[in-house]
Order: structure tokens, then C-alpha cells, then sequence
């Protein structure tokens, strides 16, 4: 694979370490990866950082050229390599696999996945004051500069995102609007950590991420880029169905009954993967109100019951018992604690197990729509031949529509498999993080017990 | 302390261990512990192994002498030693403690604990089949010779134990009497159980164990032995109040005052402990229903809910996520296990602790009426000067009175030191084989998980 650059910054190489100079605008040819490996035109290489690198503008390969910009999938027996990254995220190497060659149509995925930082939230106003919100600092990793948006520049992300790709990609809505208590810390931190969740979904998806529109909302320089990149965006008239348009026609006609077959197959597993995600969510939440409710005040009832025998002990005047009555207070005290650490844990194991089946629960419910899409465009083709006998359309619009509907099938495909490998990334993550957090959890109450129970008089 | 014995078995020392032996119907001193030390009357000392040995018959130190088989107490300065025993419990170390120069009046001891073991229960018929019952069989630790009795027989046990002592000593009442599901094994076994903590706790007794009617219950024969001495005990007339005329009037008369205040004391910890007992039981229940019920379904819901989630993924047809699916599946089946382990823990821990717990409840619920019975007595011997004056009772009646209300409040004394030494015993002991098993609990379901987060891929 060859992959062309353009240069965004000037770079001036370190002599000895192997490094590149490029100027900003130049067009060198990636070779390796991490700090990328880049040729330039006069054919002399070096390493040069890949946030300096606008990567994936043009790749030529294997007999197919694809001009989109954002707008890119391989198909075949294409392999997708993705160059070592610095990064913050070890996903990519999950994401790489398995290779194009056995799952069919995938994305090509930008060398240096995105990503963004939300931090920072502040209070500001507007007119003198009369209106209050929250505004974040984002940060991309590609500029390493911040931006701020506020919740409402999110939803009109949203609302473009969905309008263009809303057909072809599962666009999940944003966290909910809220009205009241917006300006308390907890509501602010938990909005902050959603849109945070929903942001890296966008940066890892590499249509989306691409896309002129989210680079606007993550790089634009000033009031007035921002304002006029917006314009821009909502003029934007490859939106919807349209989007299709964007794909290069050229690969290879799809089988349309082998096609009609995946699609039930995806719409299948679709369908039962939001019926189990849902059932996940449903025992979740009843599970956190146990352990935020009525189990620690059992604990701590329990505690408190310990703690009361220990001052009725105490006070039998009876010689001799400190050993007793000091070993039940401390046991007591302990099952206190525990009730506090029980009613703290969710917090810490089972929020982000829900939080990860919420998001999903979100692209699993735009799978419908993508799918009714698709299958319009499918029954619209089958009736071609008809439509060709009874000379409404011509032999060369059929031929132009199965084209045109070929491209849907291997965008859906690539999406599924898309879908796919985040999905096993995602579960395999949060289901690591959970069940080293729940052993934590049962390590720490066994070792506070076990300290309770030094306490007791050994007969 | 020097105390004499009677020898109830014939015993051959064997030659060259330091053995004595002894015959049946001689009385002998005791000198050490463990097996006794014992001198006969010829000034021979060796060791008899305790079980031969019924000590504690007659008790002669330091200036009171106790002529009463069953019923003796020490008081002032005296510190009893308990012999090392080699026997099943250790807790006659703990029972010796603290020392009767702090605490007061202490019941006499016997030298070796008893102790019995119920077991083997059959189910056995009379009347050609017509009427069925339990026989379990008992063997004390005096005598290592089983007897057999049916709850009917326990009952009787209870009904002359609380005739006799209830005036003076708690005796709890047995478990309930139940009509349906009798011959089951589960509710066999428990009562088995409770019929063992019930006899434990009377063995423990040192007025109840030593008692003609108890022994009689342990030790009987055969059937004509066993039908004579129930026609005697229940013909018995030193029962109730009457109990006292048992005690050696000869120990110094106690300031009545004095003796008021630590009633009231009595009063008020017997109160306040029940109402901790109550209390432990009452959320011991409660979270046993939890731990049984919905907090097992829960994690079995949890476990589930993994698994068919893994099922789903198994069903995408997307390769190479072997991996993710089984390690799902792996972590479903722990929480199913867990589940399973949650739901059989209460047994292994909360269960000895509300046993526990209920046995005291039923010993508190003794002491008002021993209050009460006691109260009267003071408050007669405070009319006692008003009679006199009134020329209804002699100067003589009221010394005797004095005497009498004097040899009732040891015996409260001595009681309430027995009940708390017992409580002390008790509640360190149920405590670390609560929190112990609770540690086991936690560890283990620690390691499960542990086991199931090494199934999945390190990212």
C-alpha cells in the first residue's frame, strides 16, 4: 500500500535521528508508521510525526483508485495494516482484525486513528449574563490544540452528522438535553464523560472522522472559520441517499441474492444483539439499585447490630471482655464500611458496563433505518427488468442502478464489519475492566474482614 | 482446691504410666487435671481417666463447706482452676476466666466438662406400625454409651428441667414441636441440630448437668432403670422456689441494697441485650431472604445475560472472536456459579450466627421470671421489720428469711457470672466462624473471577 500526505506544518528534522524536513503544503508518500516513515518528492525519507501528517487524502493500491475523501472502502482480498501508533489508545491493533480478506468490504482506516480530549468545562454567558452554559475544551490529538464548543454546537454536530451519513452509518444521538440542575458538578462530569463517549465513537469511525464537517468542529481556527465551515455544512446538499454517491462505482457487481441473504443475516443479529443488550441494561440497572439501595443499608444495619451488642457487652460490668467487646465494635465498624464500599462500586465497574450497552444500544437502534434504506434500493433494482420490458427505464439505467446499489451493499458490509471489530473491541474492554474492578471489589471486603477477624480472641 | 470424688467404674492402672487404680464406689481426691491426678484413701496418687470419675460431688475449701450434690457455689476470693482437659471443647479455659475474685459468686465447676453428642437418628415404630417417630441416639462424654431418645423424651427432659430450675437457671425452651413434614430429611437434620445446642448448653450447666434427672436422661440402663427414674423425678418436690432450700445457708448474708442496685443492673442488661439479640435477628432474617432470594436471581439474571450475549456474538459469523465469546460465556457461567454460592452461603455463616443468637433470645426471655421470683423474695424480707413490730413473724423467722433471700441472690449472682462467661464463650467463638466463612465467601468468589478475567484477550 502507498499512501500520499499532504504536509499541514512545516517539520524541521533533528540531523542524526533519521528524521524528514517537510514544509506545510508539500506531498510526500507514507512509507512506515508510527512517527511515520515519509518519502518526498525528491525520493529522500525520514521519519516525520504523524499528527503532522493529514493521512488517507489519496491512496492508490491494488487496481483500484478511490477519489473520495472521505468516503473510502477496500474490498477483496485487500489487507488493511495500521502503521504502530504513540497514541493513547491500544485499539487499533484490536480494530485491525481480522484482515479484509476473510470478512469481505471494510474501511479503509485513516493511518493515525483520531482522537479527542474533553476537559475543561466552564461556566460562561452570554448577553450581559442573561444566558448561562457550559462550555468544554476539546482537544484532538492531530493538532493538539483546543477548542471550545458548548452542548448546543454538539447537537448541531449531531443533527449534520445524522442529515449526511444518517442512510448509510448508525449515527448515535447525543446524551440528553437537560434543563434543570445543568449547572451542578455531578450532572456536569457525568454530560462531560458522555459526550467524551460519544466523541471517540465519531474519531474512530473513518468516514465520519474524515469528514469536512467533524474536522470543522475539532480544527477550526477562529469565530469566523467556525461560522463559515457552519454555513458550509448546512448547505451541503450530499446528504441522505446522496451520500452513496460519494463511493466509486467501479468494484466489482455484488450477487444481489447473496446480498439480500446478509442483509436478513445482519438484521437478525442486529435485532438480537439490542435484545440482549437491553435485557443487560434491564438486570444492570435493577442490580445497581440493589447495591446503591437496600444492600448497604443491610450491611450497614448489620454493623450498626454488632456495634449495639458491643455497647450492651460493655456495659454487663463483667470483667475481662475488652477483647471481645473491642473485636465486635471493630467487625462492626467493618461491615459499616463495606456497606459504604457496596454502595460505591456500581460507580466504579458497573457504570461503565452499562454505559458501554447504552451506546449500543443507540447504533443498534439506527440499524433499521440503514437496512430499510438499503432494502428500498434492493426492491428498486428488482424491479428494473419490468421496468426495462415496460420501457420506462433504459438497459443503461438498470445497469447504472445495480452499480449504484452495489455500492450500498458493500457500504453496508463495511459498515457490519465496522460494526464488528468495535464491538468486539468495546466488550472485550469494558468486560475486562468490570471483572478486574469486581475482583478489587471482593479482594478489599475479604481483606477488611479478615482484619475484623484478627481481632477475635483465638481459643 | 482439693475436691473429693466417687468412683463410678472400675479402673486397672496399667503398670509403669503413673496410673491408679481405682474401684467402683470409692471415693477419691482429686489433685490434677486432664486425666485426673486422683489419691485414694491409702494415699496412693496416679492418674483415672476423667470420664470414670464423677467429680464435683462434694466440694471442701477455704472455709465453706457445700453438702448439696447438685447445687453449689463459691464465693468471695475464690479462684477456680480448671483442669486441662483433653476433651472435644476447649472452652472450659475460657469459661474459667475471668477469676470469681472479680466477679463474685461463681457456680462450682465440675472438673471435666460434659458433654454429649447426638446422632444416628432412625425412624422407629410402636404399635405394630400405627404410631411413628425419631429416635436419636445420645452418648455423653462420661460414659461413651449411647442412649436413645425421641423428642418426647426431650420434652419431658425440658418439662422437669424447667419445674425444678426455672425459678432459679434459664432453661430455654427445646425447637418447636412440628406436626408436618416430620420424617423429612432436611427438617430431621435440623432438629437434630437444635436438639444438639440445646443439650450442649445444658451439659455446659453446672447445677442442670449434675442434676439426678439429667444424668438420668444420659445414663440410663435400660428400660426399667429409664421408667423408675422418671416415676422419681416426677415426683420430685425440690422444685420451684424450693430450689433454693438446696443451697448451704452459711455463707456470709449479703448488704440487701447492694444486691438491689445489681438486680436492677441484671434487669436492665438482660433487657438491653435482648433487644440487641432481637435486633441481629431481625436483620439476620432479612438479609437471609436477600442472600437466598433476589440477590442469587440477580446474579444468576447477570450470568445469563453474558451468555446470551455471547450466543448472539457466536452468531454474527464475523471471524476470529473465539476468544471474546468464549471468555463471555466463561464469565456467565462464573456468575451463575456465584449465584449458586451466594444462595448456599447464609447456611455456611448467618446460620450459626441466628442459631446463636436465637439460643440467647430464648435464654433472655428466661431471666424476667428469675427476676421477678427473686424481687419478691426482697421485698417480703423488706417487709420483714414491719411484721415483726406487727408480731406476725418471730425475730428467728426473719433471720431465716434473711438467710434464705441472701442464698437466692448468690444464686442470681452465680448465674448471671455462668451467663455471661457462656455469652463471652459464644459470641467470639460464633463470630470468627461467621466472619472466617464470610472471608472464604469473599475469596472465593474473588478467585472465580479472577479465573474468568483471565479468559479474555490482553489488549
Amino acid at each position: 500500500v502507498v499512501l500520499q500526505a499532504e504536509v499541514l506544518y512545516d517539520f524541521t528534522a533533528e540531523p542524526g535521528n533519521n528524521e524528514l524536513s517537510v514544509r506545510r503544503g508539500e506531498t510526500v508518500t507514507t512509507v512506515g508508521g508510527g512517527w511515520i516513515e515519509a518519502q518526498n518528492s525528491s525520493g529522500q525519507t525520514g521519519l516525520v510525526p504523524e499528527g503532522y501528517l493529514q493521512v488517507s487524502i489519496t491512496a492508490v493500491f491494488s487496481g483500484y483508485q478511490w477519489i473520495s475523501r472521505s468516503w473510502q472502502i477496500t474490498v477483496g482480498l485487500y489487507v488493511l495494516r495500521f502503521p504502530f501508533s504513540k497514541g493513547p489508545s491500544p485499539e487499533v491493533f484490536l480494530l485491525a482484525k481480522p484482515p479484509a480478506n476473510k470478512v469481505g468490504p471494510v474501511w479503509l482506516y485513516p493511518l493515525a486513528p483520531l482522537d479527542c480530549v474533553i476537559a475543561d468545562p466552564k461556566k460562561e454567558s452570554k448577553l450581559y449574563g442573561l444566558k448561562s452554559f457550559i462550555e468544554y475544551q476539546i482537544t484532538p490529538n492531530t493538532t493538539n490544540r483546543p477548542v471550545n464548543h458548548r452542548y448546543k454546537h454538539f447537537d448541531w454536530l449531531y443533527e449534520r452528522l445524522l442529515e449526511k451519513f444518517g442512510s448509510a452509518l448508525p449515527i448515535p444521538s447525543l446524551p440528553d438535553k437537560q434543563v434543570t440542575g445543568r449547572f451542578e458538578e455531578d450532572f456536569i462530569r457525568m454530560r462531560m464523560e458522555q459526550l467524551q463517549a460519544w466523541m471517540t465513537r465519531m474519531c474512530r469511525h473513518p468516514v465520519v472522522s474524515q469528514s469536512e464537517v467533524f474536522q470543522l468542529f475539532l480544527t477550526y481556527r477562529d469565530e469566523k472559520d467556525w461560522k463559515a465551515g457552519k454555513r458550509k455544512a448546512e448547505k451541503d446538499e450530499t446528504v441522505g441517499p446522496m451520500i452513496f454517491s460519494l463511493l466509486e462505482p467501479e468494484a466489482a457487481e455484488l450477487d444481489t441474492a447473496e446480498v439480500e441473504q446478509k442483509c436478513e443475516h445482519y438484521s437478525r443479529f442486529t435485532k438480537s444483539m439490542d435484545d440482549g443488550v437491553r435485557e443487560l441494561l434491564n438486570v444492570g440497572n435493577t442490580h445497581w439499585k440493589r447495591c446503591t439501595g437496600p444492600l448497604p443499608k443491610e450491611y450497614e444495619r448489620i454493623g450498626r447490630a454488632f456495634r449495639n451488642l458491643s455497647t450492651v457487652f460493655i456495659s454487663s460490668r463483667y470483667p475481662g471482655e475488652e477483647t471481645l467487646t473491642d473485636a465486635l465494635t471493630a467487625a462492626g465498624q467493618t461491615y459499616e464500611e463495606i456497606a459504604e464500599i457496596v454502595a460505591q462500586q456500581p460507580q466504579k465497574d458497573l457504570h461503565f458496563l452499562l454505559e458501554t450497552n447504552n451506546e449500543y444500544k443507540g447504533l443498534l437502534g439506527c440499524f433499521p433505518e440503514i437496512m430499510a434504506v438499503h432494502k428500498a434500493a434492493v426492491d428498486k433494482v428488482k424491479e428494473a427488468d419490468r421496468l426495462v420490458s415496460a420501457g420506462k427505464i433504459t438497459n443503461n439505467d438498470r445497469k447504472l442502478m445495480n452499480q449504484r446499489v452495489s455500492c450500498m451493499s458493500y457500504s453496508l458490509q463495511a459498515e457490519m464489519n465496522h460494526f464488528h471489530s468495535n464491538r468486539i473491541y468495546d466488550y472485550n474492554r469494558v468486560m475486562q475492566l468490570y471483572l478486574q474492578q469486581q475482583v478489587t471489589f471482593y479482594e478489599q471486603i475479604a481483606d477488611k474482614l479478615r482484619g475484623a477477624l484478627s481481632r477475635f480472641a483465638t481459643l
